[in-house]
């Protein structure tokens, strides 16, 4: 028996999921649901399209919902109400909202008895699995999390708002002397400015400025002004031909010590490099959608994230196989 | 309150328990238990040391028992044993009769009622978890795991055999063209040769036979033979001021892809670096000490594995602490 998905927003991450359900073999897409007019919506794999307020009625034909709106205004209000009819995944991203958001979708979920799982993905998702279990393990540290190289997207559409600036990328930096230093283990401090760099490419508007955008840029309050931010001026072909993919990663790495006087260091890494954004961020919700269907098979309830599940809930193996073949 | 922990078996492991059990606020070490004779065990935190026979009236003293005896003979009866009388923690590490392992335990500990988990520490463990979480997420793709630069003390062992040999130390060291073609996404084919190199520091005895010596290292069967091994001689001096700490490590990665026809590639690492691989797998069984506790605590019994413990168990933090501080 598959484990059926459905889908609610067919944007970049929605299309990740639809792809992910169909790499995997346990899991079945059943349909995808939308706020646009669903005639207007063609998903790759052919799978039909509903209206949102179709999900009042289906219920029987789905065993976990992906939730795949945005966490300014789509899942602060979806998660809730879904929850409440449906065991859901999503990838609410806003680290200093994520409790009050945990509080609402419990509720919902609780009192309709359904699983929901939030803030799934790789930061908050893979990363924080790996700070909890770097400091659980190693208490006397210090924990450090570099993202990219990869795009921003809230940087590019920053830089998108500036007055004659037509289109824009942005990418996150690590500094390499910065990670250097964390994996000597001799647990730096740290700034802003010494942990990443801003590089951005800008389409200008014909006869715009240059030197006025790039200070407006360079200038520009908590997104570019604590950074060392490098702006190229490239043409709209350029932007499409080298800068069409969304790539991005990060690392998380502990540096720890142990020992009658701390004598011995001990440096825990994890590193992400990815091709594609949102299809890794798609792979991790399916995942975990096979996890809270198993969750809630158990007769769980209620709102959880990936630090409450069990990582053998992940796979589609069975434990044996998995003590046999991985452990 | 704090756990209380009782140490099975006083040697590099039970000595790295006792350090972690102290550097944890919320762990407290009870006792020492051994088979040797308990006047000649002196912990360094001066807790009362006792015969083994003891554990057998000891259960109001303490919530888990740490076993830290050798995989080979000592825990496939002891963790069976103990797991009738105590909720337990072991690092039985021959992945081949984890299986085996697996069912003696299950069913002393679901008998008596309580939780034993084993084969905990970094692999198997926390290598385990990186393997099931990267294949989850990415299932079409290829996992590799490499071992070092670190000390391996079954091929030391395997070197101190030779006649004429008086003692060894040696490293496994993973090949770094081999780390650079994985990290690559290439997903390639190593042999075993390709992965890792043996580096091996040998005190001969006086008047030995150094080319025999050498041979026998180079072409011992399953131990040497198949990889590419280097052989120094050195004093015994030099043995002692050079490698007398047991630092590890290793790298699990995974390249894995997704897209419409598998266009993106992503690669997932993670890296340990340990100056003191008893203390860093100490250090493991005392955060997952602390899970089994909590875990008893919600009703469960039965054997375990690191793939069944939901990551937040293992921190001293509340979930709300976790979400507000970690997610």
């Amino acid at each position: 028996m598959s484990i059926r998905i459905g889908i609610v927003g067919y944007g970049n991450l929605g299309k990740g999921v639809e792809l992910a359900a169909l790499q995997n073999k346990d899991t079945e897409l059943v349909a995808v649901y939308t706020r646009r007019d669903p005639a207007a919506v063609k998903p790759l794999s052919g799978v039909p399209v509903y209206d949102v307020a179709e999900l009042e009625h289906h219920q029987d034909r789905i065993d976990v919902l992906i939730l795949c709106g945005g966490s300014a205004t789509d899942l602060p209000v979806q998660t809730p109400k879904y929850a409440a009819m449906y065991h859901v995944v999503d990838s609410f991203d806003t680290h200093a909202h994520i409790p009050d958001h945990f509080k609402a979708v419990d509720q919902a979920a609780r009192m309709s008895g359904h699983v929901a799982l939030i803030s799934c993905g790789w930061d908050p998702g893979m990363f924080s699995l790996n700070r909890v279990y770097a400091e659980s393990i190693l208490p006397e540290g210090q924990t450090y999390t570099f993202w990219g190289k990869g795009v921003s997207q809230g940087h590019s559409d920053a830089i998108r708002r500036i007055e004659g600036v037509r289109d824009a990328r942005q990418y996150t930096i690590p500094i390499e002397s910065a990670l250097e230093a964390v994996r000597s283990g001799s647990n730096p401090e740290l700034t802003t400015r010494q942990k990443h760099l801003r590089e951005c490419f800008v389409v200008p508007q014909e006869g715009a400025d240059l030197e006025r955008i790039e200070r407006e840029i360079v200038t520009m309050p908590n997104y570019f002004d604590e950074y060392d931010t490098i702006v190229h001026f490239i043409t709209e072909e350029e932007l499409l031909r080298d800068h069409a993919k969304l790539p991005h990663g990060g690392f998380v790495i502990r540096g720890g010590s142990t020992g009658v006087n701390g004598e011995n260091h001990h440096v825990v890494e994890y590193h992400l490099t990815l091709d594609s954004n949102p299809e890794f961020t798609s792979s991790i919700l399916v995942a975990y959608a096979r996890a809270v269907h198993r969750l809630a098979m158990t007769g769980a309830t209620g709102c959880k994230t990936v630090l409450d599940i069990p990582p053998a809930f992940l796979s589609p193996k069975s434990g044996e196989e998995l003590r046999r073949s991985l452990l």
